[in-house]
């Protein structure tokens, strides 16, 4: 998407060819800074910092670090290395696993000497399978906001989102905001309530920054606004991201998620689920299996922000020394999910489901 | 309570024997800091900027407010111009009309002469009497603490909370935490979950730091967590306060206890409601006729806390130039509370349950 009006992506080869080149997300929303990556551990670094997240992009950029990792040692010794370091980056989100199991899979039947530029063709795949697999999810859930569009008398419809799955979280176009930035290009009328998503505020700095740039029309909100949002009418309808769907629709996504989704419920709100296919794991079926990445408790204790003159700064905002448990994601039920959008359609949040949009998955787990 | 073992309260009247001292929440937790205010337009900055917050300490800081301003002038019409003065600063905490209106009543039957010592006195019963119905609340409420222990194995009694409905928000003993203080100095193992409560933090600046204080063990989790918690079977009970109760048991609190409450609901967790006497509106029926306090959209996109180098600092912590709304305050309808806590006992949160409890409230509204 653009950036002052000129085309960017999450990630991409830099210009010398082998380098990747990410948008440094923790600069945002103060500074838009690129940033060369040029092994895998930089990769690695990068995902656990969080200058690269989101299920989908974290999966990209997991792929270019075996690319990385590839060109400096195409050993299977090497290989397995960088794996296990990737994986060992972020627990809770599928794409990753996704995205080193598929780079595993080709590269185990190529030849050591070429699979240094297989592995950056591979990581080029996937990163070209993410933009189209965004496309089409904004497809699908365009009808899902021009429907709510007819029924809403000429006003803007109103959609409540949570955390940041726009372009920021892929490698473009984003999953639950691709169906927004195309519906505000096709002219419909929107407003995002953009949740400000404690403890790294992805919402207030990243959508809000997202949906700026692109001229949609937005306001933020604390996390626990949503609720009476609802309970007054003002919310159309609710559309988040997932790090990982189970085969039988529960959704780990963002930390309360779940809060927002049993709101929805409680009001008659239709809450859709942005599905990219690499965020299913076909071998989960119970949510309460995943694992919950916990981080460090700081990121709830401190914040960083700018100040009046410009400085960035870190300020303790919590009692002095006071303890505190950061649990990163939580479980969605599938029942509290009217539909999953995918990149094959809308569907809804069951095992019949998704198996009927991905038959090919039978087999799969 | 204690601070640093010298027992004080959020309010009382200055050793001069007319002003009046409070502690100055905005400063807390950093810096304990006493504020003295000499008239009735410094008890209105301090209620709106929430130097003092807290339904019950609302109401008794108006009710000296109204006492400094009989003692510049005993008039009427300096009442009402000083009663519309408090009653204008927040809108949705009942207590505070509550207070006014029963310090006009007593001041109404006085001769002009004998006000200032009458105002002063009325306002002194009205802070005794918050001391008294907070005690017993706490004696109510231990019971369902010790209820919990008798169940938990040995294990401490986990117990969420949201916002700061304690020591700091009523004259002492709190309310929500005054069964926990009661059940801590009884030797029942407790932990609390201390929701971080944003936009401004009461719950990671002033509940943390009031539980520290007196020993309690706690953890700060942002919002968003509380669901993920009751999921997994990390909560026993929550207790909340509340700003209003209506006739009909529903609950307007903090923006986010809606949310918690749906959370509880859903797993199964009892969800309480201390419940002064002084919060109950017995002219409203429904939650949803409750005036909603919308405050300014700079506590969403900035936040102030203390650098490493100790100095306090405000940081842009949103997208600049962001739009945010603040709603300050939510509805949590009775189905979804288990019972009030109140001065009197606990009850259902029913028309039914507060009326037996309340019989002279009969005629009231």
């Amino acid at each position: 998407m653009n950036v002052n009006g000129v085309p960017y992506r999450t990630i991409r080869v830099a210009d010398d060819g082998w380098s990747v080149e990410i948008i440094d997300q923790t600069a945002l929303p103060h500074e838009f800074r690129l940033v060369r990556l040029t092994a895998v551990d930089d990769t690695a670094k990068a995902i656990q910092t969080m200058q690269v997240r989101g299920a989908p992009l974290i999966g990209a950029t997991a792929a270019y670090g075996l690319a990385l990792a590839m060109r400096a040692d195409p050993s299977e010794r090497a290989f397995d290395r960088a794996a296990e370091r990737l994986l060992a980056t972020r627990p809770t989100a599928i794409n990753l696993r996704w995205a080193v199991e598929r780079m595993r899979a080709v590269l185990r039947r190529t030849p050591a000497t070429d699979r240094p530029e297989t592995a950056y063709r591979e990581a080029a795949l996937i990163a070209e399978d993410d933009v189209a697999t965004c496309r089409r999810i904004g497809e699908h859930g365009l009808a899902l906001i021009r429907d709510a569009a007819s029924r809403a008398n000429g006003k803007p419809v109103q959609v409540l989102t949570h955390c940041n799955a726009g372009w920021l979280a892929t490698v473009d176009y984003g999953t639950a905001l691709s169906p927004l930035y195309q519906a505000h290009d096709a002219g419909i009328p929107i407003q995002v309530w953009v949740d400000e998503t404690r403890p790294r505020n992805q919402g207030s700095a990243l959508t809000a920054w997202e949906l700026a740039a692109h001229g949609v029309p937005h306001t933020i909100v604390a996390d626990s606004a949503g609720g009476h949002l609802m309970q007054r009418g003002a919310v159309d309808l609710c559309i988040t991201g997932t790090d990982r769907t189970t085969a039988t629709g529960d959704v780990c996504n963002k930390i309360g998620t779940y809060l927002k989704a049993l709101a929805a419920f409680d009001n008659g709100v239709p809450f859709y689920v942005a599905v990219p296919h690499s965020s299913i794991d076909w071998s989960v079926r119970e949510g309460g299996d995943i694992p919950i990445e916990e981080r460090d408790a700081s990121e709830v204790t401190h914040m960083t922000g700018r100040t009046a003159e410009g400085a960035m700064v870190s300020v303790e905002i919590a009692a002095p020394g006071s303890p505190a448990a950061n649990f990163a994601f939580d479980v969605t039920p599938a029942r509290l999910v009217t539909g999953l959008i995918t990149d094959r359609g809308v569907c809804p949040a069951t095992e019949a489901g998704l198996r009927l949009l991905y038959p090919e998955a039978a087999g799969a787990a």
